[in-house]
């Protein structure tokens, strides 16, 4: 009959302090994206597989958690049909046969359905949020997880840059009122393609920003050598590499590049939309500092325009936030030309780098403010409109439920980290007073059964 | 290409205007709950089915969605082996070799596998809050979805009738709060048990709890019927007559029973956990209306104190609330004699009651306040650092993006329901001021750019 109960690996449970760490974290994002004037959605853990195939290549489309058709899913289905020379079977194939929804693996795809669905009912530009887990078979490790949060926050319709700016000033006050000092990395896709073009082929973008994404981490040889496997010249990786290693202000990269890119339209466009993107950034008066960074080259296929990501200066930790600017995602449900721009933040990197800083609030431990002891039912009948009108007041207040021994009701107290204890017995009780000590300082004080006011003001 | 998007049957897309109205229930709820120091955990949505299956019966057990395998689900299967004589597939037995994992239908058994697993992490008694969406492959409805959220809160680890108060005095304040008026019904489950024993089957109490459920729907005479047809004779029935159609309030009721029920040790044991806690309720001063029903007997077998059930008194709709005490839940995961008591708020019939009544707060369709139209590259410079400003100060502000016609940017402050608008021109910039127009009174006023606190109180 006993089980040793467990969870699927890769997923957690949150426990009182971790949610209400990662509340304070999420709570922070929205209240920013609040003030902006995007409003929040929600879409179903469930899509239907033709809204996830194909839409994160063929990896993605392995990654996605398929459900089980309910009812008889089994009957009706040719397995010989589906079985391979070497006798296993073709999982591919049959798992369409028996599942036809999965679990959203970003909430992105989920996103460009709604606004494809809801087209009617939504006012353009449209600016949402959205903070709901997701789902990936990804194999679990460290920082890996199989569930997961994404904050996503997105305005789409508009090809204004003013809305690539809100996104900056939006990342700049998160981490402002989160205490992370960052560094916001820009990079613009049009710049990227107008590299492809001068250097002779501009049809292997894709290849070359792969490459570009990879500088950090290997080196520029290795971005060379690699270029060079996927068809370049090295005439065509002698004209990109001055532009990789680019070094000055902002306004010095987009010169220098306008001269080097000249040629190309594109790319002309993409400096243009990075130049009037870094005058607003001016105008707005962002603290955080702002870099045009042309290896960042996020692996999505579907940024059009600008690209962001965001590092935690002074901690270790890959990007805690990225995006950029998509002309085509809701294209392939049938609504083309509806340019949006957005970013993500990484609410578990964003966690890992409070707790690696210490730089979460020191009073989020304590759920509660205040415990009654239960010295017995008289004293507690006596407590309950005390408790009720500090309750009233907004204080979270525990009455200890069961009257045994104080010390268990301390060290209850202790383990809760609950600030404040109030032991009021039958003496008390004659007197018509609350007898409230500060555990943290020892201090206590009497206070008359109603003078909530005076109560108030000792817990605050 | 393109296919027209739709989302799973019984699920739902949730837009800005029913996501406000839907975060305010769970706001009020969840600041309830914090104030008698209640903690939030979270559990995964996915769950290993042998933590699942046989929790909820034999129908439960179909309606949970299980979630393939993921990699090569479907080779080292004899498919053969599982063909019945009627040529389909025995599903039952097939699904459990392709799927180890199923989505969560409920927050009651995550949050018993939750307690054991972290039994040494947890202080007892344990109070904790869960707002998480649970999933059933039940066939939807109007009014039943396949995805939906429960808001549960329990305290585990205590045996006092303090508990139950304290579900009330929440059940209390939520509907307070709410503006939504209701009639607790409380019920014990010992009292139930206590009456198959007085008339002679105490074997039967399942099969008498479930006839009394129906005592609403059906009325007396088919639930006499039922019980006959369950095996009760019709002098056991006689017995058990009077006791269905009490009446008097809550301490004549408990008296009447006491008489009735003097030779049942268990019955006598519920009736003085009722009388312990409707003394409490006294003492606390419970605003709402609560009452002993001994007709109220929620389907659910593993109640064994207190029932719960909360009733909207001015809309009709089934319970809105509801939950009991239970000794054993624990158990089934290897940890006996683990008391605990819950409710869980419907969310879903809470938003209809607050439709239909009109009790939503007016303001929550306007997510922004104040929208500055755009007006070009240079106006646009000038109010970024007032928007900045009035943002800091924590108003939602927004900058349409596009310099497009006036009418389209009105049209959009009035779709989004924005009740301020500034159209700063030319002039403004020159003279240093914004003017901002109420557009429900019409009133306009000019303000100097950084008078922030003139601009806030005219917003106010």
């Amino acid at each position: 009959m006993a089980q040793k109960p467990s969870i699927p690996k890769g997923t957690r449970d949150f426990g009182q302090i971790e949610m209400a760490e990662r509340n304070y974290i999420f709570d922070t994002i929205r209240s920013v994206f609040r003030t902006y004037g995007y409003s929040q959605i929600e879409t179903p853990a469930m899509e239907n597989l033709s809204t996830l195939l194909g839409k994160y290549g063929d990896e993605g489309d392995k990654l996605l958690f398929r459900i089980l058709n309910s009812g008889d899913a089994f009957t009706g289905i040719d397995y010989d049909g589906f079985k391979l020379e070497d006798g296993s079977y073709n999982s591919k194939a049959l798992s369409l046969k028996v599942c036809e929804k999965g679990l959203r693996y970003d909430l992105t795809v989920p996103f460009a359905r709604f606004v494809v669905q809801h087209q009617n009912e939504i006012s353009f530009p449209f600016k949402r949020f959205q903070i709901q887990p997701v789902w990936r078979a990804d194999r679990p490790q460290k920082g890996r997880y199989r569930e997961f949060y994404q904050c996503d926050v997105d305005a789409i319709g508009s090809k204004s840059q003013l809305c690539e700016l809100e996104l900056v000033q939006i990342v700049d006050k998160v981490f402002e009122k989160l205490g992370i000092n960052v560094l916001v990395k820009i990079n613009n896709r049009k710049v990227l393609a107008g590299l492809a073009e001068i250097c002779g082929f501009p049809d292997k973008v894709v290849d070359i920003t792969v490459a570009i994404d990879k500088l950090d981490k290997v080196g520029l040889d290795a971005v060379k050598e690699e270029m060079i496997e996927k068809g370049l010249t090295s005439e065509a990786v002698a004209i990109l590499e001055p532009v990789l290693t680019l070094s000055g202000t902002n306004s010095e990269k987009i010169a220098k590049m306008r001269g080097i890119m000249a040629s190309s339209a594109e790319g002309l466009k993409g400096l243009d939309e990075l130049e009037e993107l870094f005058g607003y950034i001016e105008a707005a008066g962002i603290r955080t500092a702002t870099e045009i960074d042309l290896s960042l080259a996020r692996g999505l296929n579907y940024y059009t325009g600008a690209i962001f990501e965001v590092k935690a200066l002074d901690w270790q930790i890959g990007s805690i936030c990225g995006g950029g600017r998509y002309d085509n995602l809701t294209g392939i449900f049938g609504l083309p030309d509806m340019s949006g721009v957005g970013v993500s933040f990484g609410a578990d990197r964003i966690y890992d780098v409070l707790k690696g800083l210490d730089k979460f609030p020191k009073d989020l431990a304590s759920a509660t403010t205040l415990l009654f002891a239960n010295m017995g039912a008289d004293e507690l009948r006596y407590v309950l409109p005390v408790a009720g009108a500090l309750r009233s007041a907004g204080i979270p207040v525990e009455i200890y439920p069961d009257n045994t021994k104080l010390k268990k009701q301390f060290d209850y107290a202790d383990r809760k980290h609950i600030p404040f204890l109030s032991i009021t017995g039958g003496d008390e009780v004659a007197q018509g007073i609350v007898s409230i000590k500060d555990l943290r300082s020892g201090e206590q004080k009497s206070f008359k059964k109603d003078d909530t006011e005076g109560i108030l003001e000792f817990l605050a």
